[in-house]
C-alpha cells in the first residue's frame, strides 16, 4: 500500500498510519521518501491533479491499495479495516466503527477551526483574536460534549466492559481515540486536565492502545512523527487558558 | 423507515429526505409530527439520550431502519443506498460514492461556519465580524476549490458523460449535488453567480435532478421545508458581498 500525505505532519494522516501499524501491515508514506525515489510533496500534488479510479481524491490523506486510489480518512478506514482485521465482519459493526469514525473526524476539524476559525489559507498569527475566542469555546462546550459521548459509548460496549469502542477486541476505532486524546493532552493539557475525572474508560484506552507492542514500537521510531504547530494538534498556550 | 431531524429546518437531514424521497420509499419525519403523537423534537432529543444498536448517535440526523439506529449523514446513505437503488453495486462504486458525499459534507460544514465561525452555541448577531472575514474566504477560495473539484469529477466521469457523479445513473451523490447547489444559490447567489461559467456540468446537474418526477412532486410538496435563516444555508446578503 502507498500512503501519501504531508511529509511532515501526523495530521488526518495519522489515523491511516495508525491503522496500518497496528496491522503490521507494509506500507510506503511516500512524500516522506526523497523526492529522487519519487517522493517529496510534488509526488502528493501530482495525485491530486488527474483522474484517478474510484474517483478522484480532491486531499490527502490518500492510500493506494491496488487500483483503487482512496481518499477521505474515515472512508479509507472504513474500506480497509477488514482486510487489517481490525474490525469485527458483521455489517452492523462495521456501520457503528465508521460511524464513530466520522464523530472523531468531526472533532478534529473543530480542533483545526481552534487555530484557524477564519480561512485555512491565513496564518495563525492572522487570525489569533479570533481563535483565541473559538478556543475557549471549543474548550468549554466542544470537548466536553464530544468526550463525554465517547465516554458513554464505552460504557454501553458491555461486550468489552468498555475496553473497547466496537465489539470485544480492538478495531481502528480504538486507535483513532488514542490519537485524538493524545493529540488533545499535546494542545490543550489543561481543558483536558480538567474533564480527566469523568473519562475514566477513554483514558485507560488511551494507555491500553500506547502499550500495545506494535503501537509503541511505532511510538519510538523515527515513522512517528512529533506533534508539531503545522498539523491538527498545536500546542498554543494561550489557547488553553 | 423513521427519520429524527430538526422539523423546522432543511439541515443535514435534507440530504437524506431526498434519497428516501427519489427512491419512493415510505418514511415517517418524526419530530414533525404532533407531540402528542409521539413526534416533536422530544422525540429528536429523547433518541440522544440512551444507548442503541449498533452505537448510540451523537447528533441528528438519525435514521431508524429496522433495528439499525444510523447516525451521521454519509454513513446514512451509504447504508441504505443500495437498498434504495441509489448507488451501483460495485464495491469500488459504493466507495467512490461514499468518498463524494464526505466531500460534500466537508463544504456544507465549511458553510455552517460561515454564519457561524466562532460558536455553534451562540447566535450569528454575536459572531458577524467574524463571520464576514469568514464569508469572504470561503466566497474566494474553498467555493471556487470544492465546486471545481465536483466539476472535474463529472468531466472524469466518460460512462455518463459528465451527466452523473458515479457510473451511468442517478445516484445520491447527484441528490447531494443538487442540494448543495440549490443551498448555494439562496445562501451566496451573487458568489455562485460568479462561478458559473466555470461550472456548466454541475449546473446542468441540478436542473437534471430538479426535473425527476419523484423529486420535483417532493419540492413543490408541504414536506419540502422552504429555506430558512435556522439552517445550514442561510441568505444573509453582507456575506455575499
Amino acid at each position: 500500500m502507498k500512503l501519501y500525505y504531508w511529509p511532515t505532519i501526523q495530521g488526518r494522516g495519522e489515523f491511516v498510519r495508525l491503522a496500518l501499524e497496528e496491522a503490521g501491515v507494509r506500507y510506503v508514506d511516500v512524500a516522506r521518501l526523497p523526492k529522487k525515489e519519487g517522493g517529496g510533496v510534488e509526488a502528493l500534488l501530482a495525485l491530486l491533479k488527474k483522474p484517478a479510479a474510484p474517483v478522484r481524491p480532491l486531499a490527502p490523506p490518500i492510500l493506494v491499495v491496488g487500483k483503487l486510489v482512496l481518499a477521505q480518512t474515515a472512508n479509507i478506514l472504513h474500506a480497509i479495516a477488514p482486510r487489517l482485521g481490525l474490525v469485527p465482519a458483521a455489517e452492523a459493526s462495521r456501520i457503528a466503527a465508521h460511524q464513530l469514525q466520522l464523530t472523531v473526524s468531526d472533532l478534529v476539524s473543530e480542533v483545526h477551526e481552534t487555530h484557524h476559525p477564519i480561512a485555512t489559507g491565513l496564518y495563525y498569527e492572522d487570525q489569533k483574536p479570533e481563535a483565541l475566542k473559538r478556543a475557549r469555546y471549543f474548550a468549554a462546550d466542544r470537548m466536553p460534549k464530544f468526550l463525554g459521548y465517547f465516554e458513554a459509548v464505552l460504557a454501553d460496549n458491555k461486550k468489552s466492559k468498555g475496553r473497547y469502542a466496537v465489539g470485544g477486541k480492538l478495531s481502528y476505532v480504538d486507535l483513532s481515540l488514542f490519537q485524538l486524546l493524545t493529540g488533545l493532552a499535546y494542545a490543550f493539557p489543561r481543558a483536558l486536565g480538567r474533564l480527566e475525572k469523568k473519562l475514566p474508560l477513554l483514558l485507560a484506552l488511551r494507555e491500553r492502545v500506547a502499550e500495545r507492542p506494535k503501537v509503541a514500537a511505532y511510538l519510538a521510531s523515527e515513522r512517528r512523527i512529533p506533534f508539531n504547530e503545522n498539523g491538527v494538534f498545536r500546542r498554543y498556550p494561550e489557547l488553553d487558558a
